[in-house]
């Protein structure tokens, strides 16, 4: 029995996720689709076969639809969360889970109210094979504990409403989470530093900057954002250990030799980079619905990264380290 | 709706399809299955809830099927591919298509006859993203004409059944389909080399094997064929054109720098190092059935594979080159 | 006419200079030797057919030697360094040029005095084909301004007696003097960051450290300085432009396929990983020295990593970032 | 006291070395030139403090040269050897040792005779730091007996007088030394297989070319000699064992990330690549003559390459694998 999902938003990345959830992944339909752009909507629920709703509420409390993906505006994320969460039902909520920590708590709250895990957030670095791999090798200790993490996150080029915060936010909010994720344990701290200027980036943005983050054990963690590369879309991952560093694999292409040269493509933006990483996060996602038990990044997850990007604002603004304090894992999320 | 599958051949390969097909291709569904070995066949019906049958012909000429795969015994591929297009169905034929050149002759006259493609040769490298990528290359007339080809087929060890013919039949096989795929054209000559002996391999096997292939337009292929590498399973590919080379990736695992090494990961067998291409293959194969036209290795593709494999035989125990002659390829198959 | 050279200091590395100088470089000669250590220094003496002398200062002022190398103790360096100047002699004095920032100005104040650069600093990396093809680059424009360093140091392991300031002033150091070196500018900040601590470290010692470096112009440098990597001696250093970024370039071991693995050595300490760089750093001081112009590190440099790593071991030990500040840089030395 | 060398032959490959036996190399000292260009020849004699030798006997005869190096043309290399035999003086002579198997084995006989090695050959890729370390991993047995070798050897371009020939007697001669140098032993029988003509190479010229060499105990080499790679100066080389394999490493250039790619620079031609590999080889042959014991390549192996480069013309032009049959290696080479 395929489970039947509705889609609130469908814009670029909704779009991309109704393709994914119809052509790629098995065991989905999608049955309901909503968007305030009604017209782009209504073309996507005719192109798939699914039901046109007047709003997100009324996808979510359709009777035909089983669960609930989000990919609409960022900030009406944490209302339709709640009202999934309200109604029992299973959402998929693309990053930000919400724009304020207190949004966040409320979900937490009202999830852990509700006693079962029912919201995962679209943090997809986590079901990258290469990230997959990384954590395999930290957590079999080969290399021993780890002590820290140079990454790197850079854009060929961002668009121009892209904003100073939107680096941390929308970008730096990958390498906020996957870090956690990779080392298990929560940051004590957090620190931006600003970087000579681009010329090739926008005057208004501050581009690069350097996200700088201290575990609760001292693992420190630096990671280069990068809106203006220049050259591609390359995402670096280098974890130091005690007795040896890993280091994310680039994707496989072909090795080229032509004009004094040997070399290797690199991708231009996110969507080939981590497309197999999109692919599987669904998958598992509707296979973990099925089975009714959850294992993608919970709400835990999208609050922790929430209170970080905000230290993190917070400490550029002021230019000194910032404390980062989410309090303990409640054990419901472990 | 879902494509209905019959599977004739419940061992290994047969298995990992059923599995593929259910789990990971969108829009199939396993319905039928037979065996000669009828309790293995039965408790994979169950398993997955098709229908047991008591022969191959009884899953195809089934109502409830659409389309049959075969992954029987090699010497049984080409009766039921005959009988399959005898009935009109599509068919997907794990390599070899037949054992014989008489066969895929058969084959070929059969289905030419019914007047349309139905039949696939499970050539999966065509579908592996490092093999189209090469192709893609050398079509954008980037490295200009190809002139060369250097590859090798390494496996970690072989089964103690293993035969000198196998090494060609059943490793070089691959390399015979993706050098004729990728350059497009087809081979004047072919000779093998025999090599000095690995002491770690049998003594009843020449073992390393050196393919040389020559094409119409004189392009050169090289391929050593290695069942006993001793190290890990290893496919390479470079090829040489006018104005530069391009080589095959090697999959993207972590680089470990450790114990006085950089280093990456080489799998141990074909199923890790192909299952993407294996995934693709059969994703691509239900969607073009789906649609009515087949895209995939042809029959004719199988009877070349086949006649270049005799024809290789032939000069490694006669200790010469040998003329390859597969007459000119016919429109049906263009 | 052979440069004859008197080497104060026959400890470890100076027996290596003076191997160096006797079977690599040519158009010297070692001439003059002394050491605290009397027996060593005879011993090598006669190895090499040098005359003993019982100081550094009897060294500097023998009629026989042209030029001086300093490869004593580190408190010492200053000293000879002046007596050298007095004299007028040319000398290369391994790093550091001295222990405390005052007796860098004392040595600069006299050097300007005697109106002639005849002072070189042993940071060898500068004539390291790999750093010197990245200073190329940077200064073709290729990659536009630099706007980021990312670079590592790692040994292998520490000797017993090593400190944590020593992790600044003897390793940091390099690294120090090398990004000054690439940018052409010189630093406004310094801050080191504590990390957790490497089980496999000394207890007293805080290891792996991390310094950041602020440029004038805005540039940021990160390090890590890692005593006990583990695994080998590894020096990474990335420099990210406007346009694209560029890395060191290992030592260019043999590619292994060996137990499933694709490997290449790391070597195990700097003698192995900088032995070229040495080589080439004693040429071209020799041929200099010929054609009485200098142009290798000068005493300005050595003054620079002086002053910068005492702010780095004061900012760590206060626990934030300290102002660094070396004045403009005198014509002289331009 | 430096060893005083005597020129014979001052075009380019001469001057280069006259360059390195008096900057790079220690302990040497050109003082005597002579070329059929008297007036290169006087040139080159007033730059490096060199007498002019009205001929190259004059030149072997000189009571002021010791050792004496051969870059003249290559028809008068046997010549000048024989001479030098005669005078019982060191002599260097650049590859080919001679243009014809009988004048090798005149060579041969002669410096038997005299009874001391006295004659080194300029295959300089012996003394090529990749090179060696392929030899040390093959003799530590790491990867058990190699079995075969897969080499090319890519020329950006060629020069419009190259003949076809030529790509066996000045290119594939490299090839044809390094293997049998790596492999410690002989060959049995060669082939040349032609290729598919470049269309960017001379018609007149078959280009590329492949060579396949047997070794007595059944290794085989394949080798791709290309003139016309169109992209750089390319020498690759893997040695496939019972365990394991290991390849040439590249030159070790930065690692570029720019415009979609990541990259590495591939050097134009022969004198980049093989520069420390020249100054090494003269280095060792100054240190080996001075302490009057010769270890570099031998008569014997420019015999061995002689005889080997005309069996594999002659295959070409006869269209088969031709045996090499060159006896045994007398003891006084060994």
């Amino acid at each position: 029995m395929d489970l039947k999902i509705g889609v609130i938003g469908t814009g670029g990345i909704g779009r991309d996720h109704i393709r994914r959830l119809t052509d790629v992944v098995t065991g989905a339909k999608v049955v309901a689709v909503s968007d305030i752009n009604v017209d782009t909507a209504k073309k996507v629920a005719q192109k798939y076969g699914a039901k046109f709703y007047e709003s997100g509420e009324d996808v979510i409390h359709s009777n035909e639809v089983d669960a609930v993906v989000i990919t609409s505006w960022d900030p009406t994320h944490a209302g339709y969360v709640l009202e999934c969460i309200k109604t029992g039902k299973y959402v998929f909520c693309e990053k930000p889970l919400a724009t304020t920590a207190k949004e966040c708590e409320d979900i937490i709250k009202a999830e852990t109210k509700f006693g079962k895990r029912l919201v995962q957030v679209g943090f997809m670095r986590r079901f990258d094979r290469g990230y997959r791999a990384l954590k395999n090798i930290i957590e079999s200790g080969k290399i021993g504990n780890p002590l820290m993490i140079h990454a790197c996150h850079r854009n060929l080029t961002h668009i121009p409403s892209h904003t100073t915060d939107m680096t941390i936010t929308n970008s730096g909010i990958h390498e906020i989470d996957i870090s956690h994720w990779l080392l298990g344990e929560d940051y004590e701290s957090g620190q931006v530093l600003t970087v000579k200027q681009n010329r090739d980036s926008s005057d208004k943005l501050l581009d690069p900057q350097i996200m700088l983050l201290k575990t609760k054990s001292g693992v420190r963690i630096d990671v280069e954002v990068n809106m203006s590369s220049g050259y591609g879309y390359d995402i670096q991952c280098e974890v130091v250990g005690e007795k040896g560093t890993i280091r994310l694999p680039d994707p496989n292409t072909v090795l080229v030799r032509y004009n004094c040269q040997r070399s290797y493509e690199i991708y231009e933006d996110w969507s080939q980079r981590f497309i197999e990483a999109y692919d599987t996060e669904f998958q598992e996602w509707v296979n973990s619905v099925k089975n009714d038990k959850l294992a993608g990044p919970s709400s835990w997850d999208g609050y922790i990264a929430c209170v970080t990007a905000d230290a993190l604002i917070k400490s550029r603004n002021q230019g000194k380290a910032e404390t980062i304090n989410v309090g303990e894992q409640p054990k419901f999320y472990k």
